[in-house]
């Protein structure tokens, strides 16, 4: 079967969104690798543009359409990182953007959403349908649609975070990322397995929003209805696109508690200084908690994104 | 008036201590920029090693030594940071430190500074004097004192801080420091203008612990009784040697409220995703709220450090 991204999508990707997106640091901490017992490589996606790596598969997809098609906007629905990012790669261009975002999403990255210079439409995540919002909006306005995972540009500007931090770290047994729709994993591992054909390859999702980890056990696409506080990893379902990538790359899908998450932000902010948002936690709280399989010596771990409202934070 | 430290001995530091000390970072954020009307250039302090620009120091110091007199062990007095820094440093030497602490530090650097090996006195800092203590055990024991600020060796370490920051940012209008003993802002000011004749030099110190202040207000060492929530600046006074060299090569010390602090402490947090504490946020806090002259376009900013209990933070 032919995957519908490969690796030379990736090094595209790379090229491409060099404008856009900042090459991130990948940090160690000899305090994390003692507690788990793995030499851990953090790529910090959350000091990246828009404080996550969303920017990436964005900038991507808005930086391969002609003028003609983005000069009458774009449109994405997002719980917020991506909306941010959408935001922001469509003011690079110059063009407005139209952002279709759950009333209740944290109130950091829906401020922080409509400062870029986004429209915000508003919804009720368990009554009415995003994607139906966002298409009625496309066939009034002939926008462009920027969808938050199920893409090809997408998934191949997400995984430009792994051929950074592989680059970076040198080879590695292991890499893991969090799984929402499967963007982010789908594009890492693509690029990771052609630097690294050994590479052992992850995704880590909350017990509570294990729409990923189920598919796999199925081997077909299964819905939940996620409940967790990691608000980037709510997608119900992994993509039509992304999965089949996710389930011919990746090994398993590790999965985390909540109190699990919420230990490893404040590990992440006490120990190594940074602010992690809870779903980008998510891989670090899977290795910190030992959920890897033995034989694993060291791993790169994506912490995907770091906005987080200060209230949210505060009750932990 | 010939100064205690040359440019020389902070070249020599960053020779000597490079096996111990990280190069931190230094960052930039557009956001940052656009409240504080300056581009500023963010030495990440907080990612050192030990959570504190203090390892440059001690490292410095007990890397001079003799392996004689090391062997005697080490001994240092600090309310936190240079405590972790001492008990790192004697640590890569393989001696025992002792730290002389007051009993209501931080629990995080308390309970850091033991991980580290060190054994640790308290001492109520209202009524009893930490030098003493800390001399009584000297002469018992034949120790080397780790001074925390008033030692051409500790001086000239954490000048390494700026050595590196404008090594990196390139010519910049200003540099800021917080100030308690004086140490950090007299290494620096000594390598920066050595670096950059023309760059104006500042100190930041909260309203609340602001003998430096008072000092260069009055040419003479003033002591204070600091009250505030920056516990890493509560040195009652400037030092001996640290302040001849403030005087002579810093414009003046910018003066900000704990509000200030607090606010910039949140700001570092929730815009550039790191954890800096309030000592560490104070210059930050002085370029944000505008305390700095007119003219400065670029500025580097010593973020001093990032140990901060997470009950402390909840309180924001």
């Amino acid at each position: 079967m032919t995957l519908p991204i490969q690796p030379e999508d990736v090094r595209a990707a790379a090229e491409r969104i060099r404008p856009l997106a900042r090459r991130t640091p990948v940090f160690t901490s000899a305090g994390f690798d003692a507690e788990a017992g793995v030499r851990a490589f953090f790529k910090c996606e959350n000091l990246q543009r828009g404080g996550a790596f969303k920017i990436r598969g964005a900038a991507n997809l808005v930086l391969s359409q002609t003028p003609e098609a983005l000069a009458r906007g774009v449109v994405a629905y997002s719980s917020g990182n991506h909306a941010q990012a959408t935001a922001i790669a469509a003011r690079h261009v110059g063009v407005p953007a139209t952002i279709v975002m759950p009333e209740d999403a944290p109130r950091s990255k829906m401020e922080a959403t409509r400062a870029r210079g986004a429209r915000i439409v508003t919804y009720n995540r368990f009554t009415e349908s995003r994607e139906a919002i966002a298409h009625e909006i496309l066939k009034e306005t002939g926008a462009t649609l920027v969808p938050p995972f199920d893409h090809p540009l997408i998934m191949a500007g997400q995984g430009t975070a792994a051929l950074e931090l592989l680059s970076d770290s040198g080879p590695l047994d292991a890499l893991i990322t969090p799984v929402g729709g499967g963007g982010l994993l789908s594009g890492c591992a693509t690029i990771a397995r052609a630097m690294n054909p050994s590479i052992r390859i992850f995704g880590a999702e909350p017990e509570r929003a294990n729409d990923t980890y189920l598919s796999m056990q199925s081997g077909g696409r299964v819905a939940v209805h996620p409940d967790t506080i990691a608000d980037g990893l709510r997608a119900p379902k992994p993509g039509e696109l992304t999965f089949p990538v996710i389930r011919a790359l990746a090994e398993s899908i590790l999965l985390v508690s909540e109190d699990e998450i919420r230990a490893a932000v404040k590990f992440l902010l006490l120990r190594l200084k940074i602010l992690v948002e809870p779903s980008g936690a998510v891989p670090a709280a899977a290795v910190l908690f030992r959920k890897l399989p033995p034989g694993i010596r060291s791993a790169g771990i994506v912490l995907s994104g770091g906005n987080v409202d200060f209230e949210e934070l505060a009750q932990y």
